[in-house]
């Protein structure tokens, strides 16, 4: 069983579940702030047991800890986003390696750079429909079309990744071109593909990478996307060290019967069995 | 803010919601495991206020207290029934009354026995498609056609009122009128019918006594039912004292919008104002 | 139990259940083809009884017959319309009382004749949010929105009594005058309403008159409609002899959870209990 | 027929089409956006017709004209509820009288404001769940929860009158005070209803005021609502010159078959009769 | 056309179809109950043809017959396990080619052990998300979780090849190296994978050892499974002689449009051309 | 940005976007009539943006004009079939590059014979489930069963190339190998094919070729499909010059969420660029 927990309760070697519940853009939080919830609903559905595929049970351990959902509205400051770095910071300085649940892809701004603030050398594989450099949207440098170009502007990234990408254009390529970011486009993916990273990964994976037909409940369909099954041998083979995670863009108001919630669940098993290796 | 709390922090007068994961009768548990949870996301969604139509706020009041889901399997003995019973029995001697989440209407059985061993003279308002009195089913005695037999074969109920029957055969007439339970047809059912109990009432309330176009998400559709406003003012306008609750068989599976689950979550409000009262 | 049963084997006073699978605008057969097929498995599917609600029990009497779907292409002359009237006509003069389900409005027409051709001075109360008096569609004068006009041409009806109209246009308002049809519109609609008939009665339901949140399982959603209990109630109070109806317009693909199928399975309880009186 | 027209080419007396493709609070705008173009889907599917239940038929006149989606964002000012003032009022001051589509209940704010500026001694007549009378919202003062409040600060409203209420809290509550409001909860609800105002009327339709079950494709479901035949019997009853209105809340993500869609075309064609009186 | 038949109707070489309609864990039949149905439906909608991809008509050929679906109640013993080994062995007993539909996983212990005690050597190909080798369940050891164990425990099968597995856990693992089960994990899968048989096969395929993209209509969503090209490719390609099949765990209720139906009816052409050979 | 563009707007090499709103077998026409009003929506959505794969950017370009759609009722002669052939003819004429969205398979007869009137020796790439090589259907020989038997009877066809193919019957094998169509059946699929064409292609595109997996929103779902992905590849991969364009048989009732139309919007952008190139 994945035991609750609070942050003080963490030990180093943990693998820390969060939720974190925020869509910047939308006064209906229902789609990201039950992410979580439903995630936990398809680990916990009697559906499905807790065994990765390479035979790791996250329920046979208790280093598997589920921290909740985090405030993201605690402190009332200009942005939520430097909440979700402080929660991020605060489980890694316990020593746990963090796999962060829900919202929008704005959150892994926060997320990575309080890995990078703390890992060195800090590698970034992220899997994605969208390169997600746009340097500004019309909502503001911190919308969820432009995290990874603040990420690359920390100027602590290694090497930034990017697979499943299908819809680059001109000035995404330019910033991909300016930032160094390695793209593996859609159109020249091979399923045997063997990313291999030195020192310390984060793996930033939003569900829309995979195509609509495998994950249809995320906002952004496109078409022409990865297989369930593409990702989950992507994540039992690339070369180098997990630290830390997230799972995001699942959208409830998309996913009537639960699968794509069941999609994630499965991927909490890999991923997790992955960061407890 | 309606807070979580174990049945050790309730105090007399408040109102303890409790949620029954219960459907005796499928190995694949999601349907009634997760309505309370449903219901909860509902509460919490941003999308309704907590305010009831007479004006009572039950986030203004720290009386209102959420004792999470019972674990119906904790011991394991011949029957979760028994759980059931023991679970809602711990809370009313605590003081508190009882609002119970979820689960197939088998758990009206252990819930009303409780209720009916520690308030003398206990009238039940019992709102449903279908009267529940098989004598057996199938599946046994305890079925979730039956727990209304059951009930009134403990001999101590003082009147057992029916609304929104529509499915009446003739065994099941014989038992109603051989426990004296008083039946409102739907086919005689006025939108102004005002019953009035001469001391304590359980409500009983299966989402199904509704029409199937204001509760699709139930696992049986009894056409021709009650409309959420006739179910909203019956349960605001009725005469007595209610001491304890429960809205059973929501189906999140016919429930892709959660609909259903905002009506139940209505409910909630609705009910926990008249156990405020 | 409804039995199933061939033509041959009906006796004076059953009531024959056919299926009338045409759509005759539609290359694509499966919505009106297994409209019967859907209302059979919500009539058996357990989550209902064969009772009606004043106490009939469908499933007590061996006189409800299910004679099959219809093979509306058996004789590949011009129009299938003339089979339906031979199938019909069959089943009558055994003597059986004809239940007809399925297939667009188009099926009334000669459904209705083959009624009026051995019934003298038949009545017909037509439940329906649109008149169907066209002259002409482009379709044709056989389209599903004429039958009504092809009805009254015949010279054989009596009185035509529609209820629930919400679609009337002054083409439409012509016919109706031209032919004398009493229109109950919707919004002279009392669910009081309580017609009283001379002589033999057909009912023919089309379930787009109930309000599509009620039936949403048909083609044309025309909001503003009858409740399930105000028809369930109309079928029980008019004053007549039914000796013959139809329920058409069932769509399939629009009724995912089977809501729709269980309210037509509804109406034939209902009916049926009509028919046996 | 509904012809296209632009703003110039508007008469005194017509009936202008306009859709208002604006959700202040998301950054993906797919739900209002595309509202008017579902709403015209409908109108013309070919499913129904436009005459209107008092016989107007919208299809015969050539008053009635669809200026098309306001381009909101064209000026690039602070707020696009600016560019909404604007577009409604060069409308108005052609004489014609506005219909209004799409968006959420905010753009209700910029509407009545352009109306009270031009006709003085202005009645609202407000049918929705929610009474939209909070002077904050944490997205700020022009949040779709405030209109209400902002138009009552306008000084220029003669009544205010809100029907199909049914989340009133304290805060609201007070607010109703402060501005005289109004208010007819749903619990005082009667269908007899029959407002009746002196001078111009303004209409502002929040489709969540109809019970879910009748318009499952709004945002927020608050179930005990109105029947989509409450609601045009009341456009068609009140008494008092309907001068302008608005239907909003529309959300295509929510309607997979296009009911609540053809519910809001159902609206214009009630609405656009009464405009045309 | 599958031209419907008795049991008695049966001649040697015959493929006869037969429907299942058990699920032994659900008091609510439905789902499984009505899966042939459905199944017949998709068969007969014309929205496709009866020709097989290697060319083999089912349609013109008078091999094929549905025998219905079984009365697994009849004889009310302790089990309706019983009552499916004695229907398969009737079908197999006239020389016929028993091709199961329907029914949980849990059928496919009485629809082996009938052949295994037929046919000597016999070899099983199971598709499959889970090795359904559990040795208990809560419900039993007739669990839909358990039917592989009970048939390997007969002695009787010869080899047990799984495909499409990725659920195994530890005592799952243990089981399958005590009984000698050749498990191809779907991490190990290679599409040109290609089994060869010595001796009868049975071919057991549950559907959601598909991808849940793929067969979205199963009560367990594993997500990472094979296509259904894969599967169709698997069934034509491997070497042995079939005797027998089933397709299984096909659930209506999450499988609004047909589509899940569409693919069983789809493998019912290709196992059934196999059967043929 | 694609703008709207009469056919007097284009000029020689615009690529122009055709709606043929056509189901030559529904008196209901909604679901082709509005399928290119959906592929609008999901172009628009902000959900994409208008980059293909390869880098063309068709908002950057004027070159891309959206020609609305055609009104195939017009001249109301015995087929509306002609007047899509003068419809595209016109296009052609102008020298744009038709890119045809809409309708049933029935219209690629018309809008091939356009291209084959005006080009010499064009080829034919035709991506289906279905082979749609029959004589003759129920519904006449212009049935959506028979186009490409008309197409090949006009004997302009240097080549037909049939990809995706699993529904082949002896019948239309016949016609195959009389017409000498080169088939490459799904059995037979690999995803490296790279099909060469000397002279101008056309392509026409039916989207149940690909599995209903990933285009759920069709009429026929026919298993065993292509995916997103290959036929993305296929459209950059083949050789030849790309001189015109069909996708057909979107069908909104099955498209809830509007992925199929996203996928259908895909795909206007993939062929889009091969047409601009």
């Amino acid at each position: 069983m994945i035991t609750n927990a609070t942050t003080q309760d963490l030990e180093v070697g943990d693998v820390a579940l969060m939720g974190v519940p925020l869509d910047l853009h939308s006064s209906f939080l229902q789609g990201p702030a039950f992410a979580l919830n439903r995630i936990r609903e398809a680990l916990q559905s009697g559906a499905a047991n807790l065994t990765a595929e390479d035979g790791t049970d996250l329920g046979a351990t208790d280093r598997v800890k589920d921290t909740g959902d985090l405030d993201v509205f605690e402190q009332r400051g200009p942005e939520p986003i430097a909440a979700i770095e402080v929660g991020a910071g605060a489980r890694i300085d316990k020593g746990a390696r963090l796999l962060s649940l829900g919202g929008d892809h704005s959150v892994a701004y926060p997320l990575i750079k309080a890995h990078a603030d703390r890992y060195q050398g800090l590698n970034v594989l992220h899997i994605d429909a969208h390169p997600d450099l746009y340097d500004q949207q019309d909502i503001g440098p911190l919308g969820h079309g432009c995290p990874f170009a603040r990420v690359m502007e920390t100027g602590k990234i290694k090497r930034l990744m990017q697979v499943g990408i299908r819809t680059m254009n001109a000035h995404q390529r330019e910033q991909a071109d300016r930032f160094g970011v390695e793209v593996v486009d859609m159109r020249n993916w091979r399923s045997d593909l063997t990313p291999s990273f030195d020192g310390p990964v984060y793996l930033s994976l939003d569900l829309d990478g995979l195509d609509p037909a495998f994950a249809p409940g995320v906002s952004h369909h496109e078409p022409g996307g990865l297989s369930t099954r593409e990702v989950i041998d992507l994540i039992a083979r690339f070369q180098g060290q997990v630290i830390g995670a997230d799972i995001v863009e699942l959208n409830p108001h998309r996913d009537p019967y639960g699968m794509t919630a069941m999609v994630a669940a499965k991927f909490v098993k890999e991923i997790g069995a992955r960061l407890l290796r």
